[in-house]
Formats: structure tokens, sequence, C-alpha cells
């Protein structure tokens, strides 16, 4: 597994910071890694009121499903200390933590790591006691979701062998988690076991998180890496030039059905032709038994402004409308395998998801 | 059929002017809408020497398979009209047309369009006469490609059913050509005979000649278009919203693979997916008999800079490589037809196809 102070050397902050620069926690700040503006600067929001952190969710400063979640969380730390003590403490908790729930509707992982601080917090009556035990939750859940990476790491790099050549769609790596990352994981732990030939990434239209974030990374990492456009991935995979498709998830449903960042569906279409593995890595926080299938996954739209950029030019005729899908769902029937932190279900569906949650025991692997 | 004063309202202009915007020929001077301006300023830039032209060629000032090859027909003129007359006029003039030859490789209407100019300076030595024949000839083609447009929309709309909506990728329309386009010649029918509801326009990265040149097309036609991003068509599709994917082609082997923008492999794999109508739409110059199949055609790879922009900030970190193919080809296997300016090919295969293109004569229709 390629270390931490390697793929991130400014990680070796004292142990009171949080040692990845996606998020850090400074007593009452949560100081973000502000993604929009990678790879061109490399700078830092400070939230230390629910409005700030909300908005740095809703435009993306801080993104990825598992990253969303635990700023949440962390969220969750800002509400209670920014709220006064008395009598309407709770109402006030409640409503600042139902404005972070209403920024991103499709990743689950903010509504599951929400819960979690409600229920803590219900937990731990009074203002100081509640705001230590959410600290605590909160930096728990980063700490397991470095653990979780590891790994889905580990068992996404066993399926690969010697030599492999991955695309990945979007960005799920560091930056899109506390840890290494979903999809990147696997790629960090290949390239460290001297498996991993290079990685294709899908530029990843309109925001270009696979142009500005996951080669933004994996440069640093010094893993090679060549950007295409989201439109030639399916020519690459029909040249033969691709072993396995790896990409994150923001949703699965409980029949399988994955929700990721628009352009993964046409995505496993192409691979399920070329007879070419596809796989989607998340951990446990991102399944969601509660909705049956991903018909049933709310699809964030996301507005015009997003095609008319980068750049100062407007692109876009004033009469012409746009549609701008966040997220796409992909069947489970076209899923070789999903990969969390407790292994691989191959040819995932509603039974062997059940199996997976509902009883919290290892499975196939 | 919409009429051209509508598509285009300064199309009418004085009978010595070619009545089209994509380019005018101007004694000795082609006048060329400059694309990679569009939409936000409408300037032409004006091309005396072959120099110029094969520049704007190959940056895509001009750009679609018709617009191309009829854009290099006025080359040839040009290369006449440049060349002094002498003992080596015959040799300067070949030299100059195979710089025009090198500017695309995958677009096979340059080549076809050039191999006619070729013939036709053969029969007609001495400069004066050769420059006459040759200005007859391009004119010739540009008075074609107008009639086969008008003729592909016909068949094409006969195809639709009231109501309908449409997807298509990149620019087939009448700046793609001298006429009203291939694909968009389609649109602009149904949309005259009130049987289409809207459109659908890929963006079609890198250049997005969806969201910058489809979308001002239509608009100006008054035709609704929503433009989106090129990953998302496949939602889309998904979601039951299209009726008809309908796009131009750039090279149809003589199997009936077709080469097109980068972006058409995945569309067609995504309307198979879901019963919908994949419909290709090119003249009959488009066709290549002498390339047996997709894997023939040659697909023009393009540089970095294209997915570096649009915008000042650089998007990619300088480490990471590039795959920036500006084609891809569509298995014929997937196309439910061609339509050309004789009619609609079903099913197209090297037998349908030698048929039409062998015997002249009148096919499936």
């Amino acid at each position: 597994m390629v270390s931490l102070s390697c793929v991130f050397p400014f990680c070796r902050a004292n142990a009171d910071m949080i040692p990845l620069p996606t998020m850090q926690w400074m007593e009452g700040n949560l100081r973000l890694l502000d993604q929009r503006k990678l790879p061109s600067e490399e700078t830092y929001i400070d939230c230390r009121d629910i409005d700030s952190l909300a908005e740095a969710i809703r435009t993306l400063a801080v993104r990825g499903a598992p990253a969303i979640g635990i700023a949440a969380a962390f969220g969750a730390v800002i509400a209670a200390l920014t709220t006064d003590p008395g009598e309407k403490f709770n109402e006030a908790f409640v409503a600042k933590i139902d404005i972070l729930e209403g920024t991103r509707p499709t990743a689950v992982n903010l509504f599951h790591c929400l819960d979690i601080q409600r229920r803590i917090f219900r937990m731990n009556p009074g203002r100081d006691s509640a705001i230590e035990a959410l600290l605590e939750s909160a930096r728990d859940m980063m700490r397991s979701d470095l653990e979780a990476s590891r790994q889905m790491g580990r068992f996404g790099a066993d399926l690969l062998e010697k030599g492999s050549v991955v695309l990945t769609h979007c960005n799920a790596g560091g930056l899109a988690t506390a840890g290494l990352g979903t999809a990147l994981a696997v790629i960090y732990e290949a390239w460290e076991r001297g498996i991993l030939e290079k990685v294709y990434a899908d530029e990843t239209r309109p925001l270009l998180q696979g142009a500005r974030l996951t080669a933004w990374e994996l440069s640093r990492a010094g893993i090679p890496v060549d950007v295409l456009p989201d439109s030639a991935a399916a020519s690459l995979l029909q040249k033969g030039e691709v072993d396995a498709v790896i990409v994150g998830s923001d949703r699965i449903a409980a029949n399988g059905d994955a929700a990721n960042k628009i352009g993964t569906y046409p995505l496993a279409l192409a691979a399920k032709e070329h007879g070419i593995p596809f796989y989607v890595v998340a951990p446990l926080s991102t399944f969601d038994l509660s909705t049956p299938c991903g018909s049933g996954i709310e699809i964030e739209q996301r507005g015009r402004n997003e095609l008319n950029s980068p750049g100062e030019r407007k692109l876009l005729p004033e009469s012409a409308g746009v549609w701008n899908p966040a997220f796409d769902v992909t069947p489970a029937t076209l899923i070789t395998a999903i990969i969390c932190e407790k292994g691989v279900l191959f040819s995932p569906d509603a039974d062997s998801l059940r199996l997976l949650l509902g009883k919290d025991r290892q499975f196939k692997k």
C-alpha cells in the first residue's frame, strides 16, 4: 500500500490535525481543500458555521460521497458549537442538520452520517456533552473511512493481474474520501504491488473531476495517467487497451444498482460489450437497503453554468436549454462485482446484498 | 423543408455569392465562417492561398466532412490561381493539392473531392482552362451538396413520427456542409413538417461542436434544443425520453461501419440497449468502398490543448498524458439505417452497400 506521506506529502502534520488534505478539523473550524480550484491552486477554505459548510458542499469545494458524509459529520459538531445553550438548543441544532441534509440529494453517505450524528446527539444531552460525543463520532468515521479505503484497496487489487491497465471515471480518490479513496484505493494498492501499468482517467464533464482531481492525485503519487474525453472511453475499450474499469459510487440500492457520476452507465454498457470487468468500489456506508432499486434514487440536476464553463466565454446560445444530471444509475446486471471493506460481492443482487448488510457477516471472498 | 432564408437569414445574398454562411467563393478568395469562434462571434476568415486554407481545415475553422470536401475543392481553384503558369505549373499545382490532402486523415470527402479535382485538372490542360473547370466543378459540388441535404432530409423525416424527440451528436448541420447538413437536414425537415417536438444535442467534447454549433444553428431556426454532457446521453435514452438518435458520418466503410465524431459509438451502444433507432445520415461522397471495414479507417489523434481548454486556466496536471481521438467507429450492426440522398438503407452491410454504390440504382426505400 502506498504510504499516506507519499500520496499526500503535506500530510505529515501534527497529531492534532487530521492527516489528510481533503479536510482537517482545527478546533471548531473544518478546513477544506478547495477542490473547485485544483489543480491550478491548492487553497483551503475554513468553515466555522453551517452556512459556509453547506455552500462548500453544494458548490463541490468538498465532494465525493464518503467525504461529503464525513464533512457533514463534522458539520454536526459545528452545529452544536454555533448554537447557544438553552431552551431551544435541540431545536436549533436539528434545524442546522436539516440545512446540511438539503445540500445534495444523491449520495447516501450524507444522510447516513447525519443519521448517526442525530442519534449521538439524542444520546448525549447537554451542549458540552453533545459536542464532545459528536466530535468523537466524526473522528471515528474518519478513522473508519481510512481503514475501509485500505481494505477495499487490498480486496480490489487481488482482482487485478500483473501489467493491468485500468480505466476510471470522475474522482473516487483520496479527495473523495477522508482516506485513500474507493476506486483509487485499489489503484494505489495495485501500483504499490507492482501490478499496475497505467491508468486512463475520463475527464468527466462537466466539472472535470477526472482531469482536474484524479490526474492530479495520481500524478502526485507517480502513477502514469492519461486523460481522455468521456466519450472516447468506449473506443478505448473497443481497442482492447483496458483490463478493468473501476469506479466509485454515491449510492447502492438494495438490488445492487449503483448511482455514480454521470457517465458511469455508458461505461458499464461498453465494458459489457467488450467483456471487460466492471468493478464498483464503495464502503458499506454507501449501501442503502431502504431504496429497493436504482429508479428510486433521486438524481440531482445541476445548473446551466456548468455547461457554459470552464472559461470566460459563454459556450451556449441563450435560447438553448440544458439537461445536466449529476449522476446516473448502472443496473446491477452490468456490475461484475462490488468491492467494499468486507470483501468482494460478485454479480450483486438483492439476496447477496441483504446477506451482506443484514447479517453483517463475511461473504464471498 | 425549412427555407434557407429562415435558417440563415443572412443568406439572401446576391446571386454571385454562394448562398450559405459556411463558405463563400469571392473571386479568388474562399471566405469561411470561423466556426472556432461561434457562437460568441460570427466572424469570417479569408483564404487566398493554400497555407491559410490548410490551416483553417486543420484548426477546424471549417469542419464537417462534406464542408471540408467542398472547401478543399475550392482550394484546388486557389491552388491553380496561385501558381504561375509555365513548365512547373502541373507539378506545383499537385504539390498544393497534396498539402490540402494532408490536413485531416479521417473524413473521406476530403480525398473524394480532391480526387475529382485532380481528374478535372488533368482533363483541362492550361492554367486558364483548368481554373475555369475547377471552379465549375467546385460549384457543382456545392449545388449537389445542397440538393443531397434536401433529399436526405426528406428520406430521414419519413422515418419519424409526430411528436418525435431526437438526440444528435456533434454538428452535422448546415455548418458541416454547404447545404442544410446531414443529420440536421432531417431535423429541419421534420420541424417544417410539424412532427418534431424537440432536439437534445450532446455538447461534444472536447471542441463542443454540439453546444457551440448545433445549439446555435437550431436556435437560429427556432427549434427547441437542450444541450447535455455527452456522458448523460445514455441516461436520457434509459429514461425513454428519446425516439431516435440521428448522427452524421465522416466515412462509411464498405461493410457499413461508420466513423463519426468521438462519442458516436457509445451512443449507438446505448441506443441498442434501449431499442431506440440509430440513424446515420451521410451523402454518397462519404461512402468509401476501398476501406473494407471500420478497423481500416485512420482515426485522427488531436492535441493535448483541446483537453486543457476552453478557458485560460490549464485543467490538466503537467505530468498527465492525454488520449484524444477525434473519431470513433460504430459497427454496422448497431446502425438501424443509413440515410443518403438516394434513400434509406436499413441494416446496412457489404452486400447492400455494393448494390447501392456499384450499380448506382435505387435501393430499399
